[in-house]
């Protein structure tokens, strides 16, 4: 059997994680039982949701166990069957976690997908055509309905989650506005994801200042908004939404270390009679296959051009996923494998 | 033509409201053009969204214009008539603002309405059986939509709003906790409005101890809140909230005087994919043949006792107001004018 090795979850953070909260461990891989196979990762996936997992409280999702490999999901290759279903060589999407190898009982519903690379690389099943993009598409969908014309904003632009917001906002008609971080991150917002504006909010120093640009961005006012950073950014948005907006609450990476950010004037939500809704994307199965053919569709035809940072090598992963809480990506953050 | 008097608003407050915002006058009533009726108030409405609308900022309303009489909601009878709809006589409910008389064009859908005192008192038609109900209907039936066996939190639970959404999801089999102020207050929303427990928000002098009653009185969680005050209460339910638990936000009177109330935690409406909507019941007119139809069978059957707090005389409405959003009516606050 091939040497796999695997980041665990070391201890939990104390406010902000760090490297250490890991560790790198060699590991064997044991031998498959029926109904078992061998994946070879190509490339696993970072997401700001696995910061929530790492500490101990109340979450959405149970919390990563400690000790064990960092849960998460991957893109690979079958290396090993005992499964009929499954040959070697079949390319498939999974939750392998942060290791090269992971051995999969695939009679469990969900656990493993073939997917065909002819017209969509395999790293983009983690991303666009993966769950970032099913999260982009239920909060547009499900949750913001918007009609053509809209104005709707998309935190955190540049993002896996956000470049599929902006593409399929785009596809039914909208005013699309972004928030990134930065003059790179903006110009690749409105230049190559066809975004109507991009605004950099670390311009901005305060919510005064985010606010009148978001106004001059959105002179009609604001009719939809996925939130993917809490904080400043979504006190700035609701001072521009219009009566009867729809907000999409998918992440408020802003406040994941440390102390919880408040919502500064939350009567704004009652004065404006605006619709929020929390959601994570994995309860929803229900429309991935819906939400799969159209973005795999958008990014086929060249409509949503994906950008991707990559780290190189499973050790890298750590410090790729710190840097991905602090905005240092560019794309939907990926480490290599092979 | 009787002689009428008025409640203007004078000047609109800097924080705080007080009665040196209205002033008291005398006018004349003016003779009825062909379809328009004279209608004696008996009774006006004193309601915490006036507060709102005494700003000039923009609010989910039209301010309230300077010099102008106060607007409300009234009832009362038809003592002149040149609609031949409208008999001398007859009771209605309508908008007739602060003041002893008003001119009602009757042709205008929706300005009056002609009620039947058999069963209902005229004055539960600017509570229980009139705006409030409705609004607490449409929190409960639209947004909260709950199921038998639900747990669901009200604020303001002694007063207009709050005790018809205790008495209507008591009929649709939920568990009801209502939180008031005083123990007055508390032993009437359990004992007569039959609530399940009430608690006292006044003894818990910070978030944590009266998220710690709420656990007590909400021991599977919290399913739905019908939000009337905001502030440190709206904090403490959301941490007892269960996962897709649904906020009708309908009111936030803590923060109606003065700087706005922070949200502490809105990370909550994250982690437990809650869905928040604010509204108001004006823009729903859809729904209040079927809910007035509910709430006036509540009250005729004496499954909905509705409590009212009546200052006498036009005169008294500045200081009752104030009182009103002090919390200290108790039950509908109402102004009796004949």
């Amino acid at each position: 059997m091939p040497k796999n090795q695997q980041v665990l979850l070391d201890n939990r953070p104390e406010g902000e994680a760090t490297t250490g909260n890991f560790k790198l461990v060699d590991a064997e891989t044991p031998a498959l039982a029926d109904g078992q196979v061998l994946v070879r990762h190509h490339y696993m996936s970072l997401d700001p949701y696995m910061r929530g997992r790492m500490n101990e409280s109340k979450s959405y999702a149970q919390p990563q166990p400690l000790g064990q490999v960092m849960q998460g999901g991957t893109v690979g290759e079958i290396v090993e069957s005992r499964h009929p279903r499954y040959a070697v060589g079949d390319k498939v999407v999974g939750f392998g976690g942060w290791q090269n190898y992971s051995v999969v009982d695939a009679n469990v519903p969900g656990s493993l997908r073939k997917v065909d690379t002819t017209h969509v690389p395999l790293s983009h099943y983690l991303g666009a055509v993966g769950m970032p993009g099913v999260t982009a598409w239920y909060g547009l969908v499900k949750i913001i309905a918007p009609k053509a014309g809209d104005t709707l904003v998309v935190s955190a632009a540049s993002g896996a989650v956000g470049s599929a917001f902006g593409a399929l906002a785009k596809a039914r008609g909208c005013r699309v506005v972004g928030i990134a971080g930065g003059p790179d991150k903006c110009a690749y917002v409105q230049d190559e994801l066809g975004f109507d504006e991009c605004i950099d909010y670390k311009v901005h120093g305060d919510v005064k200042s985010l606010s009148a640009a978001l106004k001059a961005a959105c002179p009609d006012g604001i009719d939809g908004y996925f939130e993917n950073v809490g904080g400043m950014v979504l006190d700035a948005v609701l001072l521009r939404t219009n009566a009867f907006a729809r907000i999409a609450l998918c992440g408020m990476i802003a406040g994941y270390d440390g102390a919880p950010l408040p919502l500064t004037n939350p009567s704004v939500l009652l004065i404006n009679r605006i619709k929020l809704e929390g959601f994570i994307v994995s309860e929803h199965m229900e429309v991935w296959p819906e939400a799969l053919a159209e973005l795999g569709g958008l990014v086929a035809s060249g409509k949503l051009r994906p950008r991707e940072s990559v780290a190189e090598g499973l050790a890298a992963a750590p410090q790729a996923f710190l840097g991905l809480l602090k905005g240092k990506n560019f794309g939907k953050q990926l480490v290599k494998l092979i």
